[in-house]
């Protein structure tokens, strides 16, 4: 495991005299160019001369067809299996950038620079990368971790209060499946704002390091991750192609609210817990506009990467720090849900 | 190290039901659909039920795009991380089904069964995967051991001449870099047959996976296996698009002579070595016709997968039976090569 939690960005400069890449190129979107780059051009003097590659924001280029042109661009630019592929932006970029470069000549090195919350606590850490296959999320990719990932909170001053919220889903799903402490501490945030949320930071990493640690193909304790996913990953796939798509972390935190009312319908959450927890998801994500009919979601819940045959893969709670992995859910039960 | 010698494809019985996979499909090409699947299922009761998918064949299916359309098929056949891919084929269906599967969902289970005498010693021994990127070969790919590769000569008969020389290729290579008396068994081979080959095989994949072994991701002496490859990978690359297109052990033959060649100039091998291995590689693979001039091979082989940064790194001989890795090319030392 080579996840590493670098608050300072200098960092890149010690990991590029370690490596000594033949060549360096950085992978950008326009949002990471225009608002990342030049502050981590000034900060590392080896990127002087580095290549850049570019590919539009937003979830549309995690695509096969993206992937394409970035092999073909880094085949164009002489890259090789020594050079070094910085991937500097949020989740997408990270996904799409990890497995390009896991892939690419059969692996080049390649490290992580996470400028989303959401990409810092999640995407970058646990060498998960991928692309999606038409609307299916992150269907093809590897596993294979960076040289480093460097995770510093500089870059949350670039965002809007929508990606830090969409960040904060997955906080609070790591604070729900592994730690009752630390969920106290995050339900009392009540900004989205660098102050309230850099101090969560590092340990929220922790928690997610730790699970991959014991289970880094998710063979089992690693799909402790998973909880909030399953119906996650479907509202989110259903929004991509409206005129308003989901943030994968909106549809996380919509997803942290249903799994737990599965949940508590199941007896696993005393009435007095899930009111807790529903609370304070609903508080941040209960006013999130999406697609409420359950008999939409099914289909592509049946296609979840977790499960297996015909059976739908899911991690529910059975307490506020203790997940539960491997519950089959079925579709009678999706018909109850309703945010109210 | 998953790779194994299995004489009885019965083997894969053994495996599916280790396994307890959630569905089989098994991934074939035209011809291997109509002269091997056949006996494959009589064999294998298994594999009564199992979902085939078919490519057409030759090197022009090792793409992306094929790539693409076989995970959306895998999809649509809802395969899941347990479901199991048999790559049933040439080197071209185990490169391309193992890329496939393994970054399919990040990975779903597979098993190789070669049926040509180059994917048998070759191709699907080592847990290289890889489709091309246009004009490159392999460009795109994953190491990732097979669950098993069941390696039976009983597909041996299926093959043309040809397609045997091709092999051949690759044995004889094997036999260069590791083992004078192996070669001296496989020089005295007079015809291009089961009886003559088939005992050939043992060893040779024994060669090939005691280098893997030790150096499973290419750092350092698996490189060896690469004699013959830098200028073969060219002349196979440069024929592609030609009305005559090389079989990928056809180049890889006449590799082996132009690198025995620059190893005898550059006085690694006694004129005497160099004459008795020379002999041999002409019988088979000096008439091949092929493109001749160096100037054309020159900027395929500066994007050879290999190298680092602007030089060729090249494997040579100095001995039979021995090995030399990371030698630098030159454009000038190739300009004196000429198959007598």
């Amino acid at each position: 495991m080579q996840n590493l939690w670098n608050p300072d960005i200098s960092e890149l400069s010690l990991q590029i005299a370690n490596l000594n890449p033949s060549k360096i190129i950085v992978l950008v979107d326009e949002n990471t160019h225009e608002q990342c780059l030049p502050h981590l051009i000034i900060t590392i003097p080896e990127l002087d001369g580095a290549e850049i590659l570019e590919v539009p924001a937003g979830e549309e280029s995690k695509t096969l067809e993206i992937a394409a042109e970035l092999w073909m661009g880094l085949n164009d630019l002489e890259a090789d299996r020594s050079s070094l592929l910085i991937n500097l932006g949020g989740g997408m970029i990270t996904d799409l950038g990890g497995f390009v470069a896991s892939t690419f000549r059969r692996g080049m090195f390649f490290i992580h620079i996470p400028t989303t919350l959401l990409a810092m606590v999640d995407a970058a850490i646990g060498g998960k990368t991928g692309v999606n296959l038409g609307p299916y999320k992150n269907h093809i990719g590897t596993f294979q971790n960076p040289v480093a990932t460097i995770v510093s909170p500089v870059w949350l001053e670039t965002l809007s209060q929508r990606q830090l919220l969409a960040g904060f889903a997955e906080v609070l799903k790591h604070a729900l499946i592994a730690n009752e402490e630390y969920w106290q501490g995050c339900s009392t945030v009540s900004e989205m704002t660098y102050k309230s949320l850099a101090p969560l930071l590092e340990r929220s990493i922790e928690i997610k390091e730790k699970v991959i640690i014991k289970d880094p193909f998710e063979k089992g304790e690693r799909k402790a991750l998973n909880f909030g996913h399953t119906i996650g990953h479907a509202l989110e796939s259903l929004s991509l192609h409206t005129s308003q798509p989901l943030l994968h972390g909106e549809a996380i935190g919509l997803g942290l609210i249903y799994e737990t009312m599965i949940s508590a319908q199941r007896g696993l959450l005393s009435e007095h817990e899930s009111e807790r927890i529903l609370a304070t998801l609903k508080m941040w994500y209960g006013h999130i506009e999406h697609e409420t009919d359950p008999e939409k979601w099914w289909p592509l819940m049946l296609k979840d990467k977790k499960n297996r045959g015909q059976e739908v893969n899911c991690t529910l709670l059975q307490g506020i720090g203790k997940a539960l992995i491997n519950q089959q859910l079925n579709k009678a039960e999706l018909a109850k849900l309703l945010i109210g």
